[in-house]
């Protein structure tokens, strides 16, 4: 039986488990994933692109569990009310080939980019020192205040310092974080990015402008500092000067490096540019850090592993709240499955269930909200 | 607004169009797409083989749609009751990114298939002389009906053929066509494959076995047959004894070249094996058959255009039967595209239809077949 999970009853699962504890679950399962890398079929992600976006597909498997993400990312959409990054997914079972949760993957992964930048802080960032808690969030759209929350619940950032070339973006990220009430957080919109960086010890960049763009220039960067970049994410879409790539003290870690090379900041350097992957960070092959003051750069463009991890939490989830999953007939349930006609044709062994029934009327009250 | 169109409103869908005319819509589909070839955005399909089967993803775009397939192919999953092959879709819009139609593509697929081997044998096989309305079947498993139905409807076939290494593949087949009742068609179970494919013009090879089997061999083909390769699908897994392939009169057509190298029969001839691409076939650059003696193989392994011909197809024809068509929450509907967190936690720009409702009783009556 394949099961669906929407945006509405996701609302509710996250809404029943409470955020701080769905991220920290998040962080956990992509925690253990990135433990055991080499179990991974990986590949860099499939896209197509258009002059007005790109779509890609997300494939992974560990050999027992198989997932892709859909994801599309068009900066545009904005101006017609449309999001920029829609995304859904599903989860498979390697053995028998069969899909076993359909899910919206849109608010998911907003929470699983944020999580995963927080599991990459705790192993990169200061966790002492000036500005330690206090966190710059260039780019105040869509995916802003899932950063701002994962690192106030779970790396305890108490100053949000905010900027958007677009003041409405942030005003309505000051508004969501304020309507929460978060105990001895301060919020800060700011007047240029270079103000909202100033002090900061994390600096997390969201924008989703599709084009070479300079965020953050080589003056802006304070020794010790840690660049969350989450924003440059596709070919021909950066947010960092190559400059600050290119300091002595900088230490530049990527999820899974061949994909990184096409889509990450580090698409500005050269093919034998010095990074290090992820999971050696974790694994304290590689330390994150090196001292105090060198300026650490998570150039992160989201890897089918953290889909992966996200789509095998929501399946476990939706064990304990099984309401909140709709079972979908996705996929033929039959008696002889080497007569796949009789499902179409109603031949005497195609199962009772599939026989065409009158829906009634109250069923056009049931349906998954528009 | 997504839609939602699973097996059984599908069933009802081809029901209520009637097969040989959804077929046939099929075929112009197809045929349509394949003369605009130079459109697409063309990649061989993402395959994860595990020791039990193989999952891939088929995505393509022709800069205005774009869609994939996901598809499984798992042999020994008939002996659990399951089916071989599953598989679903998605079709987008490529200005938006938007998800457009969710599908089931199993029955689909299965009609996709045999649509296309239709197509191409319409430009391959001989239209007169002896055999020419005679087609072997061999393999009787789950996609044997279509292929039967297909050519029947669309070809003018009037015998049929069959032999499978399971007998009761080959009953469950003639069972199903004679319970049809078809005007002029005889249905003819053979002791082996070479008895069904003595005397028959069109051959057609449709079995599920993952590993190089010798399905046909060279002194099984006679002059002026044509060959439809269907069962031959990906590496490792061909139907074909390579010295048919080798003879100086046969003719090999492919769908897309790249991918076949890889999947087709064509895995076993050196990688400057001569072929033709369908299209050209299609568009008359390249004759399909160069004369009535020649042997004409259609090397088909099924490339992601025919699922961009399906979607299509069953978007458009759920214009016309709307009320199969279930609309999903799959992707966020908002006032304020910058506020996705607006859709989670219930701000006050959250578009009322995101608010928990109850769900009534009977709600469980109306959930999808299982």
């Amino acid at each position: 039986m394949v099961h669906y999970l929407g945006v509405h009853p996701m609302r509710q699962l996250v809404q029943q488990v409470g955020l701080s504890r769905f991220l920290q679950h998040l962080v956990d399962a992509i925690d253990s994933d990135y433990r055991r890398w080499e179990c991974f079929d990986k590949s860099a992600r499939h896209a197509i692109h258009s002059p007005g976006g790109v779509i890609e597909l997300m494939p992974i498997s560990d050999g027992q569990m198989y997932c892709f993400k859909y994801v599309n990312g068009h900066p545009k959409n904005t101006t017609d009310g449309l999001l920029t990054v829609t995304a859904f997914g599903v989860l498979a079972d390697v053995g028998t080939g069969y899909p076993l949760l359909v899910s919206e993957l849109t608010l998911t992964t907003a929470l699983r980019t944020a999580a995963m930048s927080v599991l990459a802080a705790r192993h990169m960032a200061r966790t002492s020192g000036p500005g330690c808690h206090t966190m710059a969030l260039i780019g105040n759209g869509a995916q802003s205040e899932f950063q701002a929350l994962a690192f106030y619940h779970l790396l305890g950032v108490r100053a949000l310092r905010l900027f958007d070339t677009d003041p409405a973006a942030t005003a309505k990220l000051a508004r969501n974080l304020q309507g929460l009430a978060l105990p001895g957080l301060r919020v800060l919109p700011c007047a240029s990015t270079a103000e909202a960086v100033r002090g900061s010890g994390i600096v997390t960049t969201v924008t989703a402008d599709k084009h070479n763009a300079t965020i953050l220039t080589p003056e802006m960067i304070e020794p010790g500092m840690h660049l969350n970049a989450v924003g440059g994410d596709c070919p021909g879409k950066t947010e960092l000067h190559p400059d600050i790539l290119r300091r002595e003290d900088a230490h530049v870690v990527v999820e899974f490096e061949p994909q990184s090379r096409i889509e990450g900041e580090i698409q500005q350097m050269p093919a034998d540019f010095g990074v290090t992957e992820f999971t050696q960070v974790l694994r304290g092959t590689v330390p994150g850090r090196a001292h105090d003051q060198a300026v650490t750069v998570f150039d992160s463009v989201g890897f089918a592993l953290e889909d992966f991890s996200a789509l095998r939490t929501l399946h476990a989830l939706l064990q304990a709240h099984p309401h909140l999953a709709t079972p979908i007939d996705l996929v033929p349930q039959m008696d002889n499955p080497k007569n796949l006609f009789g499902v179409l044709h109603g031949a005497l062994d195609a199962p009772a269930a599939f026989a065409p029934r009158p829906r009634p009327t109250v069923a056009l009250q049931e349906a998954p909200a528009p």
